[in-house]
């Protein structure tokens, strides 16, 4: 429907992104705290048309996708909030001491923005992690221009959204080249993109193949780039013993509504289950397999994902010594993917490291360890994951300490007895975590502080107050907190 | 003097570093905070041999030595302050809204170590960037074991300062392998350290060519891990026209001490001058000419460095129209570096990237540009800096805007009527800049905030406050800033 941009006018729009930045990253937070309302706005405004077209080409129901837009709004509003209170700003002043030998001069430090970001949004996000989303939003309120290029899989919901965007950036005044929207199936317009020396960080939502991908073209580059890439993560959830002898019943049909969520196209669904061999998991297995025979398949994304979720699950099921728990009950229609739980042994899954990957859509896998020791073992030697989840009673936990260590290590979010579906955006979330769930475990990609991917930090050395940026000057004019000679305050000096 | 580890033996070492990192990650920061004050107490210790030996190793005079490790001892202190004030741990606490649909649950987040950290001190500075300095200092404050590999130019000076730490930490009753020396002169050391899968981050000070190394074997691992190396700088300093004409005997003064400065070794010297062709820049030249000429050279770290000097002068000097403006008078003895200002064209300048490069050495390009526009355009077109100094009178920075918005994009530190040398130890201080003067512009080699690279987010969901660390338990116990529900509070909850 819409023709990839050439590679010379690409070049030209991220040129035109870069002029745009000179620009951009002058304005004050207030003035990109309001083009972010804005946008929220025209989001709002886009109407019932927004939601059809990414039905089409989604296949997502419509509430989700109504709850998805507010979401985007609400991520829009909540960073912009956060862009103008400007904790991110982590501004620090130590004033000068003249008499010290040799005198210490006035040194006051604050992020500054990057320069112009490549966001490539996500096909099971449509809207939350994709055009609007919250890459675009943190990069916005960092001060970055945007360049978007639309997901393949669904261009004209992203172009609606771009153009919400665009009226917002022309209302407000702004620089038009601060966002631009792009067209590119192809390989080379991705590549083209990350490796034009005028684009500065990478944000990116999807699987593992495409943000590596574009991890190391943006690190062979003559001046490497930060890529943010959130490349998925099978989650795991360890069920500690006395819980699940206590509470197998409730267990099994939280977690079959998990698995199944989304028809399991949500980046923290869990895709693998860690309990020891115990009368409670077995009848905890019957429990799931029940819940799981009842739970009808859903319609996926696209042909291409549930070709592709068909095949890996066949794969995964095929594994020596894996065997099936439970599939729905009903056989999924074509586009559609089966709820399916199928088990292996601790030391089948310690042998074959095929059963530690993603089968991305409704699957999970039961591992059964011998016994605590094999459970730790296991999480010693997990991959990075965006969550991971401990189910365990006060006396499970204090009997497990060294695993609940191994499970730190491995995550950016542990969670205690409850689902890791459900990503909230509030600033205590960490959506990131280790290697390969994403390509930077320092930074996340959901809450306010996500916007400090696209900021460094820069220091004035004796400068006067008269031509400091606004946060920086003595009289504390944005009301910010401030680190002034290693206190925090918000007075002015 | 002392022999390469052997592959084997440093594989153990990173196994060992790991199992102590198991430890070291659940210590009290009042626990680390201890232990660094012990390392500056046992620094102090040192005396008079430690000073002996790093004369005898680096001919660095024996007051700048002093100072240094003062310097060292200082920082230690700074950042054990800032390691238990807590401030870096970046806490954000989100209290759980039951009755919202869905529930909202209780969220906590705080930074966590990464792992083992493998440190590659600089040669210039065999203290304060070396086995004791603001890498391993920032370090041990997050957590994080640290596996030095002694700089092969003062391999004894580092022996030393080693069995100090090594003799905090047993003190301090910490599991002794939290803190490893190592001697490898050769490649395959600094590479089989950079690629162990234990190691999860890498500081490093010295040369471009070896910091890109450890940053391409660091990316190309399975696993990859930030690098975080301070590769050096030009720094260039933007004389404007009134300031020029005014100031140009004080400008040059200070300009011919900066540039000379413990025989041109530091990283931010200032290796390019701009201004413009203008009666003022002649009697600059003149006063500047006057003031090199009388300054004696000096002796270089090691020979192998005043040999580099002398032939990437020679090389710098004999490119097309570059002329001398003069060298110190006295010529310099075998291991010495002569001070030397050169002049070149702003079209030359533009024209040939070799005149980009660092000197390393008491070595300066004064840059004549032909006007203003000149200026920005080169200051449009330079590379990453650790720092970048304006000297300009009022009416200069009024008329100059765009040159310094130019200049601040390519800089991590922006000073205004100083010198780049002298690198204050503050939390405002950003010593850090865009590729290529370091691999990381979004974090500081010096200031408490360093050891945020040390680092990464954690968020802990739904856990009871008696099992959370002690920095997010309910009565902040710790007395720490935290963001709760949006406001930043010392209170308890």
């Amino acid at each position: 429907m819409y023709n990839d941009i050439d590679l010379a006018a690409l070049a030209e729009v991220c040129e035109n992104a870069w002029d745009a930045f000179l620009v951009f990253k002058r304005t004050q937070v207030s003035q990109r705290a309001l083009l972010m309302r804005t946008i929220a706005t025209a989001l709002e405004e886009t109407g019932d048309e927004l939601i059809a077209v990414a039905m089409k080409e989604t296949n997502l129901p419509e509430a989700r996708l109504r709850a998805e837009r507010g979401r985007t709004i609400f991520q829009l509003l909540q960073y912009a909030d956060a862009c103008e209170k400007g904790d991110w700003l982590e501004i620090r002043i130590d004033t000068a001491i003249p008499d010290k030998n040799p005198p210490k001069p006035d040194i006051r430090k604050m992020l500054v923005p990057l320069g112009p970001v490549a966001v490539f949004g996500a096909s099971n996000f449509p809207f939350a992690y994709s055009t609007a989303g919250g890459d675009t939003a943190c990069a916005l309120a960092a001060g970055c221009p945007v360049i978007v290029k639309a997901h393949p899989a669904h261009e004209e919901t992203s172009t609606i959204v771009a153009q919400a965007i665009q009226k917002a950036v022309e209302k407000c005044g702004m620089p038009k080249n601060i966002f631009t929207h792009v067209y590119g199936k192809s390989f080379e317009v991705g590549k083209a993109l990350v490796t034009n020396h005028r684009i500065k960080a990478v944000g990116f939502t999807g699987s593992y193949g495409g943000g590596k991908q574009l991890f190391d073209w943006a690190n062979q580059r003559p001046e490497p780039i930060p890529v943010f890439a959130e490349m998925g993560s099978v989650n795991p959830v360890f069920i500690l013993n006395e819980k699940l002898e206590h509470e197998y019943a409730t267990v099994a049909q939280q977690y079959a509504g998990s698995i199944t969520l989304g028809v399991g196209q949500f980046c923290t669904n869990p895709g693998l289950l860690f309990a020891t061999k115990s009368p409670g998991l077995d009848e905890f297995k019957l429990a799931l397999a029940t819940a799981i025979k009842e739970i009808n398949p859903g319609t996926m994304l696209h042909t291409g994902i549930a070709k592709a979720y068909a095949s890996k699950r066949e794969v995964a099921l095929s594994q020596p010594s894996v065997s099936l728990v439970a599939e729905s009950s009903t056989a999924p229609n074509e586009g559609q993917g089966q709820p399916t739980v199928a088990t292996v042994s601790g030391e089948q899954f310690l042998a074959n490291p095929l059963l530690h990957q993603e089968v991305f859509g409704p699957y999970s896998l039961l591992v059964e360890c011998n016994d605590t020791n094999q459970m730790l073992q296991i999480a010693r030697q997990l991959e990075g994951q965006l969550t991971a989840t401990i189910m365990g009673t006060e006396a499970d936990l204090k009997s497990n300490i060294n695993l609940i260590e191994a499970v730190k290590n491995i995550c950016g979010r542990i969670i205690l007895n409850g689902v890791p579906t459900g990503v909230e955006v509030c600033l205590s979330m960490h959506h990131g975590g280790p290697f390969p769930s994403t390509t930077d475990a320092r930074f996340t990609s959901v809450g306010a502080d996500g916007i400090k991917r696209f900021a460094r930090p820069l220091s004035f050395q004796n400068w006067p107050n008269s031509l400091l940026p606004e946060a920086l000057k003595n009289e504390n004019p944005l009301h910010m907190w401030r680190t002034v000679n290693n206190q925090l305050t918000q007075s002015a000096m």
